[in-house]
């Protein structure tokens, strides 16, 4: 495997994202996109103070300036010839129940730009290093996978703005994986379907028990386990949810 | 019936706009909307010389300012307690294919800002007039109709840009059937499975035959269907194909 | 039009059958199939005396010789060169909520049984004369529709039978709409999510007002929509739900 | 762990069933069922030579006796209070491509009786070991896993017969997930979308290349990665498909 095989994780915050990047870092040099410093500071130092390697980069993934600036710092760290084994998208935007006669035109576009153009912004930088992981053989084939929700499958009264941005990812997602798996870059789209279990939700659903939340370690595990299934068995989209939730 | 009752047609081109105003015009005024008068002008001239009468607003959809002057503009006409009887969102863009790392930032997102965000702001404008036609008990359940196509299902390779806005667009709709049907408002999502016969389509599937191409007539029948459904059985999402189309 | 052309209406009750049957006795002789002739006898007679054409056959469509037999004895009533404008097949059974663990085999399978054996049953005895229809240029395309529910697209917990039969009578029609259109022949799933108002339902959501139910009536114009489109639009599904409906 | 946890194989031919058994084998004891001993009898002789142990029964899944007689003979072999980690569901059959009208009742039944009818019994049989395998804390919940194809989500013409199995089979493997897993019992639904490499299909794809096909070892591998997943993230349905794959 080659030297210059990174991993990148758009979307770095308490839950998925933190949990994904540790778990990829035990294997490549991670790279954590997040706007705000302090969402990757300590994670980055984390890991690199645990025999892993990892830098933050401040990013807004919806401006391609500042997602070309990420690409630039990502070649003058690793050199211009880096190649990615793993790309993850999990960031996301516009979270939001409102009337919708209520809704701010900024507060519905909030989540298309956080995930369709994000994602789109994303994935257009990825690809290529992606693509160069293929051309170098990577032991597994190098992934593209992106962060779904409840959203991206069912779009609920006063909440037009999240799943509208999630809808469209989703999408992204599979024409991405039409185009780009027969080249050997395996696209997957994960579906959480449930509450994550991170500080910020320590609160909710404390009666249903300590199952009742979806872990981000375990979310993480399956991003692992996508990455290494081999080119005969892709899996585009899994859903994922608590053993408990009523569904 | 108040006479107030106006139907609204948002992207009236040469097909289904053009058709579905047409068909609303017998029995309702007509506002037809679209950002060249061109696209406008010939058709309302046709329905205000054949007993109908039809206004065209030269109107962005995608621009909240463009989108309030048309609401402005409507009210002047028809009066300030003006109520609508159907507003029909057939506004589309984006479709283009192309291997997604030659896509264009602006090509990919032209969709989702026609689609999704015009599919937003017209929806916003309309849905406050549609309501006034449920206090003002028109005879049908006010009705909002989006047309959306195969990309709103089903997104191909090299295809992203059309399909993230038309799966945003089937999830805005999706969440406003849910809103706004207990409220009196019919909100449809139609799926246009194949290609509409119109003059750029002459050429197209020829030696399929006459029936190989969808009537833009027979939408605007289907449209107006949605429309007299009363409100213990609205539909929100159909499919629309030839007979012949394989799928 | 020729004279021959009749309806066959498979599932007739209290509720959508009858209506249907109705529905389409205003155009056709009507055939209504029921196993108990105690849920045909008295909408026959109303039929036949209110200036329509009705005639009742005991039928079990779940067993292929009395399938045969009720076409004899159309053949019999309407000549063997008879030809159908319409056929929907309406039957169901195996409505059942039970721990898994305690429903029993012919609990299970009685679902499966009628919409699944069923409909294929129906759908083969019908579609000869179908195909007769299209020969003989029948005014409107002829016409094969299936009753879904909520449960066509959804399997909740506890109610495993009647989700089966119903998803495989979705695939079943799916199926035959492909085949079968490009031969002229019209098949369609109508979802009907939602609780129908008949007799039997009278006092269900009572206290959410007389629109909080499917109208019988409603369905049967609906399922008359479908018959009427033309072959260049063809709608293979649409849902049907009361606007009140949370979902 | 109890030493009494067995998994249970059901359809055990030359591909999927065979290497899901043998990957399985490496840790639980394993029942194979198939109706031709042939099928599972030199793959019991290769488990249990190679230091796993295997019972092969001959058993018709379709048939409550002999799925009867299948469970008598695991506590039997196992004890009365034997208990599952796995019961996986891969029997199938009436895959077959003919015009409908020519198909005969047996030829479409088939497919019903195998997947939907087959799948009932099995799960009765099957979930009361599972549940005590949740009562013996097993190291991973126990897993019921069903194969689900293409045609279980697609519903393609001359194909009724295959698909309204394999659609209610879904519709069984979604109600159990939703009824068992708040019980602890993790049921899933694998799409497998394409060939399988099996001696069967050793000509079909050839010019497409050695990874055209989809890996019956690798589908082993996912079934135990969905095996091993935790009670906070299940995963109820995934596809697979070859990265090559047209979809």
């Amino acid at each position: 495997m080659s030297s210059k095989l990174i991993a990148i994780v758009a979307g770095v915050g308490a839950g998925t994202g933190a949990a994904v990047a540790r778990k990829f870092a035990s294997t490549y040099p991670v790279v954590l996109l997040a706007r705000n410093p302090d969402n990757f500071k300590s994670l980055a130092e984390e890991i690199n103070s645990s025999g892993g390697k990892a830098i933050g980069i401040s990013t807004d993934v919806s401006d391609s300036k500042s997602v070309q600036n990420a690409v630039d710092a990502i070649k003058k760290e690793f050199g211009s010839d880096v190649a990615a084994a793993a790309a993850i998208f999990n960031a996301s935007g516009g979270f939001v129940r409102k009337p919708f006669l209520e809704l701010p035109e900024d507060g519905f576009t909030q989540s298309l730009i956080v995930s369709a153009k994000g994602g789109f912004l994303f994935s257009q930088a990825t690809l290529p290093l992606l693509l160069e992981g293929v051309k170098q053989k990577s032991q597994h084939p190098p992934s593209l996978i992106f962060t779904g929700a409840t959203a991206s499958v069912k779009s609920s009264a006063q909440m037009s703005s999240f799943s509208t941005g999630k809808w469209a990812l989703r999408a992204l997602s599979q024409s991405l994986a039409k185009e780009f798996g027969p080249q050997g870059v395996h696209v997957s789209h994960a579906i959480i379907d449930g509450v994550i279990d991170i500080p910020r939700t320590k609160e909710w659903l404390k009666e249903a028990g300590p199952e009742a939340k979806l872990s981000a370690d375990g979310i993480a595990n399956d991003y692992w386990y996508l990455h290494t299934q081999p080119r005969t068995n892709f899996t585009w989209e899994l859903d994922l949810r608590p053993a408990v939730e009523k569904w």
